[in-house]
């Protein structure tokens, strides 16, 4: 048994509805192959768990415990947001690395994120040729904000939508039922820092009911005239709106309708706030009474109304890399393929870290209606398989039944420890 | 059958996710009563579709359309916010709703609302005396603040507390995994102008797990000083802190810590915003990185997470109300008894509408916990039940089917016109 190289695991960056059915599909799979290969050692809060020499044994996990992380939101093990430095920059990172995976005899490091946790994911994956300890390293897709390339959508963004359009949908009917003698302008906050995907969710909304509803993406410049033109034909034809708005809109200026002026450890300014200012914007030029929302992490968290497809997905692109190791893969990440909208069907594929890391996939123009404010048929194709099925978790006493696993740590072997940069 | 009487049924104030169950409770019972009750009208937009003849026949709607509404958050027929005057102020409203009911040959109002629409009722109620038209007026109880007195719980508070507390709990299991590098304070805003039981709900997101979170009440004067200490105390044992704020919390002052100074058509303050305020105070004071959430409307609408006896009881006292009309009461409200907790049982009473109208029932002290931040067990208890049990509306496409009714007018029979006041 121990010739057998033992799995890292790792969640990175901002946690989803569905990040941990991602790791249940690790973690099973890896059992299930258990002649050959290793444990499955998770790094407590992300990569910070491997410099720090602080892995969790999750051979110490009932099966029962694994399979519930397929319906408990956030990261069981802990995320980070940690950037690595290039090598040249901090070559001594890179050394404790390969350092405590030898120590554990880890031969497979899978790092389950986005689009910066990708350029870690590459950067490990090269440490095999630049140090000759052999490493294979896998990329799990992990994003609420959908903005990997190459996938034909992110592992955690259809949860988001689903949330995002049953939300919408039913704040639009309470807003109906309010109009005549009050609100009759409700404006819902949501995230997608560069990307407008999770603000479209918010289109969805009017699937099959006629809902108002005017869409704010980070694509499109705000204009404060245009929008508000839009707003008010809304409103003259079925007396309110619904508005759904990217906390990432920018005006003329370039600038975020809201920027609080914090940034996170990767440099990305920390927005919350654009509700309220196209509030006071609608309450200045129209004089209509409003409600806003800000749904911030509630949106991510919200296993309750997770996408079925979703969860399907986020645990097959976890056993998929157990697989791709199997293969002896290095520097890639397991993709969905869309094979067909009716019936929707998907494949996974194996698709090259290094056309990954560091892109962003922005909403085509082809999915925005020509005035900016909607989304269109072909968008709609493209989302409602991704928010379809219910994966309801179990409850007790009114509550949904999330795990909390042991996390209990594997017995540190190397005697220095590693002071974070 | 032209001398049986119909219903007017309307619909009053802020809308739930369970307020068209009772509806459904109206409609079903007097359908299924056929021979001594006539037709089911409501009005359109509430109270003002009965002052301006606007009359909506109910018994054009099918079987499965009524059953829908069951599943269907909002005012199907539109709500309002609009308070009668006193007699003496405004006699020509009462003379017109007496018109209105003669014409239609409507013997029985029920009026599905709050503490301001019970206090409209109360007044309806005295019509018959006065005015010597006969009319039974029964007040069928709503409000996500669960503050009308003498019913133990009110029908949509429970479905609000489910979302509260599920949504607290998925959002902790989220910061818990981010707090080692990043957010460590998540506050929530929630409704609730005067009183706490949608902030106390909050607290039950720790139920059965072991959550650091601190509740801000309106029942409990802010004080920024003793509230960071108990926030830097969770954050030192927990290493992060969820944080759910009343809309209505107050300062020393007596001033709301956020007035947008917008107010509503009962005069009361329209707020929002509380969470931004102590966000930027957790900042200032602790330098925590921090998110922050406003559910607004999403909590009132969430069908989707309704709670199942919130659904029941929202459906009994819709048929109570038919049943009372039936035994010729008046100026009466169905309300929830509790008979035990364990197991939860309970029944539908008779409440005397002068002993609820115009009276607010606070949290009682009992039920916070003596450091003025959290939930007894008692509070627990009481809760508990309130939000037990999942009722899943029907999906199509990864959408709820909410039911839109065709709303088809009652002819008109009078000449004149009214104008709202």
């Amino acid at each position: 048994m121990s010739q057998l190289k033992n799995i890292f695991y790792a969640q990175s960056g901002g946690v989803t509805a569905v990040i941990n059915s991602s790791a249940c599909g690790v973690i099973e799979t890896a059992r299930s192959e258990r002649g050959r290969i290793g444990k499955v050692y998770a790094g407590r809060n992300g990569i910070i768990g491997a410099l720090t020499e602080d892995l969790i044994d999750t051979s110490l996990e009932t099966k029962k415990s694994i399979a519930a992380l397929r319906h408990t939101p956030a990261g069981a093990f802990g995320s980070c947001r940690y950037k690595l430095k290039s090598l040249d920059e901090n070559r001594a990172e890179y050394e404790r690395l390969i350092d405590v995976f030898r120590a554990h005899n880890i031969g497979y490091f899978f790092y389950n994120g986005g689009g910066d946790s990708a350029d870690t994911c590459l950067k490990v994956s090269q440490l095999s040729k630049t140090t000759g300890y052999p490493i294979q390293a896998i990329h799990i897709p992990k994003t609420v904000d959908n903005d990997l390339p190459i996938t034909d959508n992110c592992p955690g963004f259809g949860s988001v939508a689903k949330y995002i359009a049953v939300s919408t949908k039913e704040a639009s009917f309470d807003v109906a039922s309010m109009a005549k003698t009050s609100t009759k302008i409700f404006i819902i906050e949501v995230m997608g820092r560069h990307a407008g995907w999770i603000a479209a969710a918010g289109g969805m909304a009017s699937s099959n009911a006629d809902i108002p509803i005017i869409i704010l993406f980070p694509e499109i410049e705000f204009h404060r005239g245009r929008f508000m033109e839009a707003v008010q034909r809304k409103v003259n034809k079925y007396g309110y709106c619904s508005i759904v708005v990217s906390e990432g809109v920018r005006g003329a200026d370039g600038k975020f309708l809201s920027d609080q002026g914090l940034r996170d450890a990767f440099g990305h300014a920390q927005l919350g706030g654009a509700a309220p200012v196209i509030a006071s914007m609608v309450k200045q030029d129209l004089d209509l009474k409003y409600h806003w929302a800000v749904a911030d992490y509630l949106q991510r968290s919200a296993r309750h109304i997770a996408s079925k497809t979703d969860v399907e997905q986020a645990y097959a692109v976890g056993r998929a890399a157990v697989q791709l190791a199997l293969q002896g893969k290095n520097s890639v990440m397991p993709a969905i393929c869309r094979i067909s909208n009716r019936p929707y069907r998907w494949k996974i594929i194996e698709a090259t870290l290094a056309r990954v890391a560091n892109r962003e996939k922005m909403m085509p123009r082809t999915f925005i209606s020509r005035d900016g404010f909607g989304i269109t048929a072909r968008c709609r194709d493209y989302l409602e398989p991704l928010i379809r099925g219910e994966d309801y978790p179990p409850y007790r006493n009114g509550l949904p039944r999330y795990e909390r696993l042991k996390n209990m740590p594997v017995k540190k072997k190397l005697k220095r420890a590693f002071k974070l940069s």
